[in-house]
């Protein structure tokens, strides 16, 4: 997959100079902004900030601070910072100077307010379509489309995302696709999926006359998994939107297709996420799969998201399950498409045991139908090999996910991994209680 | 401590006759509706609602409905709705029928924004004060009492608390004890106040010349730890207040204390949460303590939340920790005032090892300077030994905190415990990742 | 691998037909053995008993007894023993009749005594020479060979191997065998391999003019891992040699090849054992390997014993590794043959990495050299493979091997499952212990 | 406790000089002699010797000494051992010199076999008797205990305990106390003990008229809990005879009272033994329990020893536990002792819930009725709580003890504590596949 925008030149661009500094502070507040002016006026980038509580008496704060600058060249320029702060009485160390090259871990989000970095990162803004689009040349639906892209375009995390008031023409597409969906999927659908789309209908507002809105589906799969919908623009980078998984957070289309062929779209629409994606989200275990996914592509090589995005391919969007004698689909591009539907479940095509070692290498066409699906045994069980493909990636450092921060964690010091350990010695005491207490194995 | 208002009436009354139903049907969503307003018609109170897909053929959907009605002879009123549902063609089943005793599990919050229903449910109305208040016959303070009430009271769970806009007066008060206590603290309160608050002073306002606002903060801590804050209008009940901590969920006042006495109140205002609780729960130990004493309380037996409360007061209360050779404030209580503050340290009262099993049994005074304190080795320390203590409390199940859905999970069935272990060996997995990849002890 | 013993029908015989009795006497001794008697009388088989303290007042111990008798038709014998308990007072309850059919779990060891049942099932004894053996015609060769089966023949667990005096012959066989390899395993064999075979000269008598004695290796083992020699004939079936594994058990041959051919042998003989399978059961982590595969087949079916046995070729008897850059041989059937150790680790045959999901399947030629091998990436690595491999197999039953008392527990019970919770709890709080005091990471 | 043996100046005297040196051969077996007789000759004692594979090309091993010279100015004898190595081409590294003080870890045993060295090591010899013992003029017991004595004196970890043919007499004295504690028991001891004794009665032969011999009762309790019995001469001290513990070994005395005073004996003797203590080892919680003392005491500071023979004094000697509503017996003192069995239950004195914090500090009585005695919830608990104890004791280093091999793992790498973490991970994954397939919770 190639990426059509230069991703890492914004965060660890291969032809930076990084120098690592640290220095330290008596008091935090003012003073460090002074002296991060000064950086800023020489138009040197500071793409790492950290604070520690000093461990000497001297001083109560100290700084690390990574500047980035273009070109090699340019390093006088940090050269003229590190003059001017000893000036100012400031006892600046130089901890590293490095180029960057291509063997450093890219940049990830470490928090889950840094996606909204990835607003205005769209591979295919979802405001302009190619020329074989349906809507190419409706210039309504252009408007339309651009109309819709402008609330993820400025979407902050934290934010009630914005209700879309829907039109007649796009309300009757939609019907046309529930409408014509809903029957298939009960006899082909897994059962998760079967289970929540009548509670999507409860408590979210599906219906044949009525679009859902995102926020509200949001709010419901958070209690039911703590999975979060964020608005996109349109389609981005794998990394981009595999990282998303990470945070439990799915990037979601808002706009729908083109009135004129409703049971066709050559990109993922608001009819692909809502019928295909979100009723899989809001299952325990599919959200621990796919945030399974997700973690593995925090800081991974071009070459390791490739395999993952083939995973996530195979499973997420084309992926079957069995259920008692029964093969059943879950991959959300099979339950949104009638003709792909039926025939995934056929004996038309070739179905193998869905292993990530084996499964990340295959390659597979993006505009017919699959001739080769991969078949997993449960959600656990996926999850499971999932997290055993993570581990064999090659990476120099481990992370966990902090749930309650909704932050990721570097496992790199003692204390990390004792506190790791405690958690683990904390949920088998809850676990001892709870199998000494259990009353029944249904 | 006694209880001055009903609280098990409203959710599992001593009187109550309890009827459980089993139902089932074909299409979920108008006809549940239906059956659900012949039940309403009758008065009958329905406490619980389940569903669950059917394992039958002929029905999609199967309904659990607690019913209950307020004495034993209204059961007629049961009998006259199964009558009328069985008429209707529903296959009702009566499950169960019990009269409610004081066996029963009191109820408890099971997600989190179940703690919307102790809005109205304090002690003591924020708007009532005692005789002996400074401020009792302040006609104006008491209107702004009851201004400030009415955010708490309406507030819900997933809402921005509304900011107060303090007066000028309001913040001079602030202002004498932000002032008169900064020094105190420096010396007096242990590393992880110290350490907070100077990043609160940089991201949330704290200063002398202003009340910082509770959004803010409850935002920052949630970044820090997941703790949030809920305003609240006054003294919750102590299962209240300790469920609440449960779901990472900090009560806190939003009113300050009378003007003329700056550096007195005899209840818990703005000053006391923000100088003395706000920056302990960022500190991610603290939070993990504060929490275990939360779980520990949901559903316990009035005896136990009276254990609780004391081990909560002297702990998060009246705290006191080791620091290398010294001894260090930590409880809220302290940190927010002068006298105390340096009083605890000193020899003029007695000192002991915090023990939970010990600690729970000792009484203290709540109008004057403590002749006991209890000393935590470390937060980590003091954890564990309220693990232990919870484990040792007779609860007839047990259950987790699901950070995900920030619900309460009960540990029932041998999924959940499948699920459970699962768990630990993911995060074993991690741990031996970690392990394997740690480059320094540090 | 067709096995030439009707091996089932000694303990499970399909045509069986099983009756479970449980009858409470109140003094254990005398008055059992009089019961006992009685169904002696009928030659009924006792296939199982079993006894635990009564829960009732009124007597003493529970007796629970599978009795076995050959035919249907003869239950009518169980009937009989049953009056005529019941005739003396004993108040029997029958608790099954079942006939046993190919579903049910094989028989296995339970302890490690138990492996002294199979000292006369060798599917070859060690006696009896096919026409194309080297010493078929010797006759005092195979005089040799039956005394050194007599020994293999009575020895129970527990007894000391008795000593082996070796002619001068066999000392030389074993003396030309030792001298030529020892040079092609210095560059050819596993790090592990080379690290002990030295400590074996110095501990255990390994050298060009002395054949070690199985009871010393036994011993240096037994201080290493745990792992244990038992003499044995000749080959036994795969089951019973891979259940010895289980216990950490190797059934070694003692007898030498022929000597007119020394650097070959049709058959396991003492210079496999001991240059090939010994210095590895020294190694922690591929005695864990090893163990694995034998707990696996612990009362496995047919079908999964001959999986297991084939995985069990492709490493502790062909297996390679890698080592660095390079491959090694850790297999015994490899480091025990000059002409295999040379060829496997060239290019004139295909490698592949060790996967026992696709190993288990690969056939294989028992008198050439192997056309296909695989490669572990550790013997870590290979022991976590087997282990999930294992957990695929189809039982119903988990187990899990008891290291203070040698013998299999069956994870059957709630406290079963408490203990082995809590256990992981005793080790997590070691881990956390050790984690905390490391002083490096070397 | 004095120890009136100088039982630190055999391992690591205070007094003592110890220089570490590092050297690397390139063949093992008889340079490596050469180079140590060079070491011998010069009286230097050495501690510690251990090897390992050498990371350079240029050796085959590295071998790390521990030489201990008795007076610092007698490192001149290691200065010329230096110089004499270096002549002979050694390339010697001089890791450390230090001088041993008293706050280095005491030694301890890192394998079963080393329990050979307590073997003349007790305080009181079992043939030398206060002048108050009632056999302390009678030569020919006096004679009969040496005789018996010698057993243990030359007794080695592996070899078969010597059965005694105990004569007429002291059959006689046993049958005495068998006959009057066996009713007694049946009330008062605890029902761990109730069920093993039957179970002795059948595999060992305890009964009135014949005395059980040491290796069979070993033989039974190994099979039941991995523990055995050695014969030992009489009192050890409580530092080598917890230190037992720690490998489930119990120190018995094979000897019996003075047939004069059946009832009576100032001393542990078989009958203490085999009444006492042997019954509670066949269970595998007070196994645990007990085993869990022993490695608390290794390498444990003399202040700690003590603390953890209170906690053995208070349990094992001295012990009462729940049962259902009632209290009962498991100390092997009272199991013994007509008299304060039936005291213990009763009114006349103090009973305390146990906790190793608070029982660690209680000091006792040895000749009289104890005025206070500690009762156990269960051994799972108590065995928890002595597990916390045991961690808050102050020791540098964390060890576990290898069921395998019977020897004692000092935690000190991160491939051990991988190796640990991987152990969890694995009895973690026998658990989940457990609890899936458990049908019953009885």
């Amino acid at each position: 997959m190639q990426s059509p925008y230069p991703k890492d030149s914004l965060f660890s661009p291969k032809e930076t100079f990084k120098t690592s500094i640290l220095f330290s502070i008596k008091d935090g507040v003012g003073v460090l902004n002074d002296y991060l002016s000064i950086i800023k006026k020489h138009n040197v980038n500071i793409s790492r900030i950290e604070s520690r509580p000093s461990k000497t008496e001297k001083s109560d704060y100290d700084f690390f601070l990574d500047l980035d600058s273009k070109e090699e060249t340019s390093t006088t320029e940090v050269d003229t910072i590190l003059k001017e702060l000893k000036s100012k009485g400031v006892d600046v160390t130089v901890l590293t100077e490095q180029k960057q090259t291509g063997s450093t871990t890219p940049w990830f989000p470490r928090k889950i307010s840094d996606l909204d970095l990835y607003a205005n990162r769209c591979l295919e803004m979802g405001s302009e379509l190619s020329s074989d689009h349906p809507g190419a040349t409706d210039q309504k639906y252009l408007e339309r489309r651009r109309e819709i892209a402008r609330i993820a375009s400025v979407y902050k995390y934290g934010e009630k995302i914005p209700r879309v008031d829907y039109s007649k023409e796009e309300v009757e597409t939609w019907g046309i696709i529930y409408k014509n969906l809903k029957d298939l999927l009960k006899t082909h659908a897994c059962k998760q999926h079967a289970y929540i789309l009548p509670l999507l209908e409860q408590n979210c507002g599906f219906s044949e006359t009525n679009i859902p809105q995102l926020q509200d589906i949001s709010d419901f799969l958070t209690e039911c998994t703590g999975f979060r919908l964020r608005p996109v623009q349109g389609l981005l980078s794998s990394r981009d939107f595999l990282n998303g998984l990470a945070f439990r957070v799915f990037h979601a289309t808002q706009y729908i297709r083109h009135h004129t062929v409703p049971l066709y779209t050559p990109e993922p629409d608001i009819c692909h996420e809502l019928l295909g994606h979100v009723p899989l989200f809001a299952d325990p275990d599919f959200a621990d799969f796919s945030q399974e996914i997700g973690l593995a592509s925090l800081g991974a090589s071009d070459e390791d998201i490739e395999r993952l995005s083939t995973c996530y391919w195979f499973t997420v969007e084309f992926g079957l399950c069995k259920e008692g004698g029964e093969i059943k689909a879950f991959g959300a591009g099979l339950l949104s498409s009638f003709g792909e539907l039926e025939y995934c479940i056929s004996d038309k095509n070739e179905k193998r045991p869905f292993d990530p070692f084996e499964t990340c290498k295959q390659s597979y066409p993006i505009t017919t139908y699959q001739p080769i699906y991969y078949v997993a045994d449960s959600f656990q069980s996926a999850k499971d090999k999932m997290k055993q493909f993570a581990e064999s990636l090659e990476k120099p450092f481990s992370l966990r996910y902090n749930p309650y921060t909704l932050s990721i964690e570097i496992l790199d010091s003692r204390d990390k991994l004792v506190g790791l350990a405690n958690n683990i010695k904390s949920q088998t005491t809850n676990l001892i209680s709870a199998l000494s207490k259990l009353k029944s194995l249904d």
